[in-house]
């Protein structure tokens, strides 16, 4: 396999660090995707284990060799079950203040934990954690724009696909097929491709509805490229559309155009969304149920959040979506998508479909 | 969108009727699969809150078209925030003794739930509700066998595909096209197309590298029919085998055989495990190491568990997978899986691929 990345082990000594600020003397990431952020990891279930001078990674017997393979600065450690294997490392490492990820780690869990602990206390650092991977390094950056130039490459595509009376599921299939073949490692999630009323689901999936005229089409699509996931979504027209939904389309268009133009270090997450929806208004502002953005890196959604009620202020090397979109319960839905890099003045778009309106004749 | 199945009232009134053996007058479902199986909801997020004489499902502004499309029976209610929905519902409806899923609600959201609550207790109930999706019902088996057929022909339709030089990714996006043409609504995880050394690893992820002559491939593939998972895995090989390597085929196989064998209600989930176990024996025991299979359903992986130390007991109308393999890390990998229904006095296999040893020339 390929060697490990050196980002790892310094990531590691950054929460290493961090551990006598926190007041603990070990730190148990129970949350999968923070593993595979620290330690390079992919598997489906493990335990980091930090303390100040060492670190372990524990797994279950199918992943004992993968792990071998991917993770090469800390020592592997197979457990039968997950909760004697947490334990074990605790006493065997007489750590008595030690942190955990209420965010992700389970009631049972944590129940099961305590249950087995006299003279050890866990303790809740999940907020000290919530932005460790808001804030991509160079090398991270480098794989979100190649993910994010595929995903596009994919949609480009697509149009050629477009036709009156092709089914969702098929254009969905044949958006995986474009990307995969342009190098994707997978999808970042199951691809949305909403035509009609589908469309004024923000989450539709895809079904056997055939596109019509008139339709609004909206593909919101995603991939991975070594873990790193890219998110865009374009509104595509097949034939005349009304001038109402013309109209729309531009109103979602100026939201989506203001709320980037926002978008810079030490600006307030609900800053961004205001943009967007201030720019809707009271006319479409009803038609707007979700937020204006998420942050993307691992996970398709990450912090921050670009909400109303979000308390999370943007900062360099984030990596963001602007997403608003306008959708008509039983008859229509837009939704306007880039990820975009932030920088200390601007921010750096990283999808790359043009997002002038596209009627498909 | 489609009518509501009638199967979601039944379910529903199944759990108002343990309210009161469980002592609590309130039911919180957080576990989404759960709220799928359920209400009929296939959002990501939202909650199910259980009364004795009503429910409520809660979703946030992203689902409230989509779950009032999908939910006929119950009402739906829109939150801004998730915790001030249910603590809402717990005022309103004067709830005092609520059980929650300890299994799957984060120690953050119970924290976040304790600390506006008073009068009320949280009861920990997962445990009552740990086989609640375990036995089928007869449309949801009607379902799985189709799914079943679906990734069964798609792997039949691969082997034409698989060829020297051709990639782990190329086979694996074929295996994929194969079985959305054959009607498959989405894949039941990201397919394992493990060939060489790759095939030692049990959770391998498809890469670049190229089938050449004397690898196994491993192909452990799923589909999903109307959210219902199916689960197979075949050992393919190219070209000429030693003999090591067929005799470790012979033995999954027939470890294989003697669990299916083995397999009807009443039986401890864990003698299961010891019949494949049995087979493998002092030889390969010690390259084995996952448990023997897992209960399928709207989950590719959920309970039962067949493993040495599950306490599981087999039950009519489970569907379980069994998927012994050997594993010898750097060289050679082999797992071979079926997916079965339980029956009173044996079991019905719901996979179609035969397991005879297939050598592709």
């Amino acid at each position: 396999m390929q060697q490990e990345n050196k980002a790892f082990p310094g990531r590691i000594s950054l929460i290493q660090r961090k551990l006598s600020i926190l007041k603990i003397d070990g730190l148990i990431i129970s949350n999968i995707i923070n593993i595979k952020y620290l330690s390079g990891f992919t598997g489906s279930d493990g335990v980091l284990i930090i303390c100040p001078d060492r670190s372990f990674l524990l797994v279950d017997g199918r992943y004992t060799n993968q792990a071998a393979l991917e993770v090469q600065s800390i020592p592997i450690i197979e457990y039968k079950d997950k909760v004697e294997g947490i334990i074990t490392a605790i006493k065997d490492l007489s750590l008595k203040q030690i942190g955990f990820e209420a965010l992700s780690m389970s009631v049972d869990m944590h129940n099961q934990l305590i249950s087995r602990l006299e003279n050890e206390t866990l303790i809740n650092v999940g907020n000290d954690l919530k932005f460790l991977r808001a804030c991509k390094d160079e090398a991270e950056i480098t794989l979100m724009k190649k993910a994010a130039e595929i995903s596009s490459l994919a949609i480009a595509n697509l149009i050629g696909d477009i036709k009156e009376k092709c089914t969702e599921k098929e254009l969905a299939l044949q958006l995986e097929i474009h990307a995969r073949r342009a190098g994707a490692d997978g999808l970042a999630f199951e691809a949305i491709v909403a035509a009609g009323a589908n469309s004024a689901l923000p989450h539709a999936k895809p079904t056997d509805r055939k596109i019509r005229k008139g339709d609004f089409i909206v593909i919101d699509f995603g991939v991975k490229c070594q873990n790193y996931c890219s998110d865009e979504t374009c509104t595509f027209a097949l034939g005349a559309l009304t001038d109402q939904q013309k109209n729309a389309y531009q109103a979602v268009r100026q939201a989506h155009d203001e709320a980037i133009a926002a978008i810079r270090a030490n600006v307030a997450a609900s800053v961004i969304d205001q943009c967007a929806r201030r720019v809707l208004g009271e006319k479409y502002g009803p038609y707007f149920p979700h937020g204006t953005g998420h942050g993307v890196g691992l996970e398709v959604h990450e912090a921050p959040r670009l909400a109303p009620n979000s308390q999370d202020v943007l900062e360099a090397q984030m990596v963001v979506t602007v997403e608003p979109g306008i959708y008509i319960p039983g008859q229509w839905g837009i939704r306007i998508e880039d990820t975009v890099l932030v920088k200390e003045n601007s921010c750096e778009i990283f999808t790359k479909m043009n997002k002038q309106l596209q009627i498909i004749n």
